[in-house]
């Protein structure tokens, strides 16, 4: 084993692993202010509302068009943070690394973690590194916890929802999941991840307008599982419009080779949001006047018929239910 | 595969993902009031100072006497937060899980998890669920992230530490890594994992008096590890004392066969406390009324001489340097 992978000894607890930590992970990571190197980062937060949250990140390849693990990792935690409403503040990084793991490539993934959490305004404050040996992972594994505040207004939830409320997608959908397919499969495309931190367009939205009633950024599963988890349960139904839904060119093409329906390929850095009627125009000038929100579309509404589903008008006038996945389609993409 | 098996299809947002994350994580993780299934949890907080930490646990066995990994990944991340002298409050869950892993035995651990956060009084709140090939991982990795609250009292750190400061360690060494060191060897001892979460104990401490400086969990590389960054850098070092290390006889006997030394090993319910000299006398009086502590026992003191090294007295009155672990000793131990 050379110098420059990692061993199981930079797992161990001892003099390998401290180096490791502090040097590289720590230095790359966390800002000074932070760098305490205790068991917990203690952190001011303003009172009220918190909102926490967590997700491991399993994405293969580990690097993409558009991105690698560390740029997912920050971007889809602080994500989970924002669309609940709350302004993200803090994250922890629990890294498992693979034995014989490049550390030079550890070092460009942790580069645009930093890089992804400087933009996104938050702060990697306290971490964890693990070494299992080969073939007990598939080289990289990142969990992120995220800590935000909820200031000013409370967390948004489905509470509120009522039929006649209107469906909006932030942007393109199923941009993260073709490339990510591509590049696993070595297809040369022009497909390029979505993946980004939406928190500040986000907060440009909710600044703008109280209209704002609920948001999930459409992940695993798509634009399609999270339509239907909002109406699972509910007294209304949602009827969403395909000519209407956003779709790259290259997105269409690659899903319809690979008989894919775009609708259910994961986003990072796509947000569907539902938004009292009176608001629409507001919130579409507030999205559109941000870099991550130029092609947000209504794609929808919430309707009184049919509780419970999701149903999606095709171009030449018949529905179908667009229900949720039931099967594997795209393991590993994020 | 069978259906009482792991399969990729419940890590990929569709309906099979849904519904084990509902039907048994969130069922048996979460306590009701908290089962919102949102992007992120939203929780009230006294405002103040937050503790904020993260650990990720690849144990192996995932089972072992005296715990399993899920009694493990709530203990570890509890403790964390109690030795910065935060009260633990909400724990993240975000599972890795092997194809083909039995549900039967998720259920077992997840059960464990819910336990052990029940016997701390901190609350579950938010998870994510990764699925991966076989080969991928081995059987099931967890994170947990913990946020806790610093109450009327400031955070402990090392800085105010000096000479003098005693040092005192809440009860017997190497318990937890020589049980699950014995448990992957196939070896029947009486070994037992010493897996608890200690935030009870800790704040009993806390109560009692307000001479405690500065707290550490001994996990990963033991007592000696810990010892050693507590002096790492400083303008003092630390003498121990090796005959009031307090060993259990099957601790020392696996140990002493093994060739490894105990000081090493890793502690999954123990903390090095160093408290001020006056305060020794109610430090060890209220950690004898817990179980968790009934074995804590002063094991040495700050000192100036030797600034940065820890020194071992030997029985034999001979000293030695107990430096930072250097190579690979227990991979896997937590």
């Amino acid at each position: 084993m050379r110098d420059d992978t990692i061993m199981l000894a930079h797992g161990s607890g001892g003099r390998r692993m401290h180096d490791l930590v502090r040097a590289t992970i720590g230095h790359i990571l966390i800002q000074p202010k932070y760098a305490q190197f205790s068991d917990s980062a203690v952190l001011g937060l303003s009172s009220g509302q918190v909102a926490f949250t967590t997700d491991t990140y399993v994405v293969k390849p580990l690097e993409f068009p558009g991105g690698d693990i560390g740029t997912l990792a920050v971007s889809g935690t602080v994500n989970d943070l924002a669309v609940v409403g709350a302004e993200p503040r803090y994250l922890s990084c629990g890294l498992v690394i693979e034995e014989g793991f490049s550390i030079e490539r550890l070092r460009r993934i942790l580069t645009s973690m930093r890089k992804t959490a400087d933009e996104a305004g938050v702060a990697i404050v306290t971490g964890d590194t693990k070494v299992v040996r080969h073939g007990e992972a598939d080289g990289l594994y990142i969990n992120t916890a995220g800590v935000g505040v909820v200031a000013e207004h409370n967390a948004l939830t489905s509470d509120s929802l009522v039929p006649g409320d209107v469906v909006i997608v932030s942007g393109t959908v199923g941009d993260h999941g073709a490339a990510v397919m591509a590049a696993r499969e070595g297809v040369d495309t022009s497909l390029v991840s979505d993946c980004a931190p939406l928190n500040g367009m986000i907060q440009s939205v909710l600044r703008a307008t109280d209209g704002v009633k609920f948001m999930r950024d459409a992940t695993r599963g798509g634009v399609a599982t999270v339509c239907n988890e909002v109406v699972e349960g509910a007294s209304f139904g949602m009827r969403l419009n395909a000519e209407s839904i956003p779709i790259s060119d290259a997105v269409r093409g690659f899903c319809e080779t690979l008989g894919l329906d775009p609708l259910y390929v994961a986003n990072e850095g796509k947000t569907v949001l539902i938004v009292a009627h009176d608001s629409v125009q507001v919130v579409l000038a507030a999205l559109h006047s941000h870099p991550f929100g130029r092609n947000a579309a209504v794609i929808g509404a919430l309707v009184d018929d049919l509780p419970g589903m999701v149903i999606l008008e095709t171009p030449l006038g018949g529905d179908r239910i667009l229900g949720m996945l039931s099967g594997e389609q795209l393991p590993r993409i994020c």
